[in-house]
């Protein structure tokens, strides 16, 4: 079994996070996007969306995806449990997960790959008024979940889960995307330092 | 239990096509997204990113986000099994899943939301750029849906999945965001035809 990776695009930081919570660990295979070696027939092969992570097992078959890779994962090693134990935690899980995706991991990413410099020629046409627009988006989410994190340890499930890693991910890439917690969000910024204490976040 | 839901949009026709699949009938309770009624603090209190469909369970707990409302119903009634039956099943539902979402739903809406006149109030600003670059993504990705279904019945695990529901629904969106399949695509206006010819896709 190996993993394609790109050691600083959150989707695969989120795979070895999962993974790292997990105790698991498998051989990692470098993709260089610099280089764009994801864009390579060699690499179009394993998956023809271009995109890292990608998991190979054993037998050749090829997870792309990296919730779909977290799923496989969670499948074979059900503890500990990062996707829920239970129908009620697995729905709650799921939800949150979707929420923060669509309301703060996608429009992060929006504002970072339509402002930053380093991303003109892997993000082509850049749009700056689609990062412009993402911007409130972020702010307004961050505004709910601040509201939620209020006494509560953990996104969801009262454990850590696959959403607290979204969420982390997400909030880490404010930075590139210049773009900073607001220091009166106070649970998102007391949830962030805990999350961001466990060994698993350096994965 | 009931159902929140708008009749027009894809996330809420995944629902009710899902539900259709395994024969469930619940009350719906139209939101009337013209009239603004899911930016309204009676449904912000339902699900604060005030977005349908919305779940509502017998004692009061709210399931947001189309995929989180699947699950629990997948959960509940396993058969017929939309999300997979077997370990390897799953993980490859969840990837082409999540392959449809990212690269062909998303970018379609996109195309619809940042283009139509009806949408200039709820997405606001609309930015034409924004749909313009996403026409050669919904391209791009019909082209490989296209090869990938040549001489596959369904899109995956060799049966109807909820995979095939997000694509039928993102393609019949096409019209409304203005976009059509290219007629050289015969592997996907096959699948398109079949598909469609369902009862559940009235639903």
């Amino acid at each position: 079994m190996k993993l394609y990776d790109a050691s600083v695009t959150p989707n695969c930081r989120r795979v070895r996070i999962f993974l790292a919570e997990k105790g698991i660990t498998i051989p990692l295979v470098a993709v260089d996007l610099a280089k764009l070696e994801h864009k390579k027939p060699e690499y179009e092969a394993i998956n023809p969306v271009q995109q890292v992570p990608a998991l190979e097992l054993d037998d050749g078959t090829i997870i792309t995806e990296s919730v779909a890779i977290c799923r496989y994962f969670e499948e074979i090693q059900p503890k500990p449990s990062l996707l829920g134990a239970t129908i009620m935690e697995r729905v709650e899980i799921e939800m949150w997960q979707r929420r923060l995706e669509l309301n703060l991991f996608m429009p992060v990413m929006a504002v970072f790959r339509h402002s930053h410099p380093a991303m003109a020629e892997m993000e082509s046409p850049q749009i700056p008024a689609w990062s412009e627009a993402n911007k409130p988006r972020v702010l307004s989410f961050l505004k709910i979940l601040n509201e939620h994190l209020r006494g509560r340890y953990f996104i969801c499930a009262e454990k850590f889960t696959v959403a607290d890693i979204t969420a982390l991910v997400a909030l880490d890439f404010l930075r590139p995307a210049r773009l900073t917690i607001p220091e009166e969000m106070i649970h998102i910024l007391r949830w962030h330092r805990e999350v961001s204490e466990r060994a698993s976040t350096k994965a």
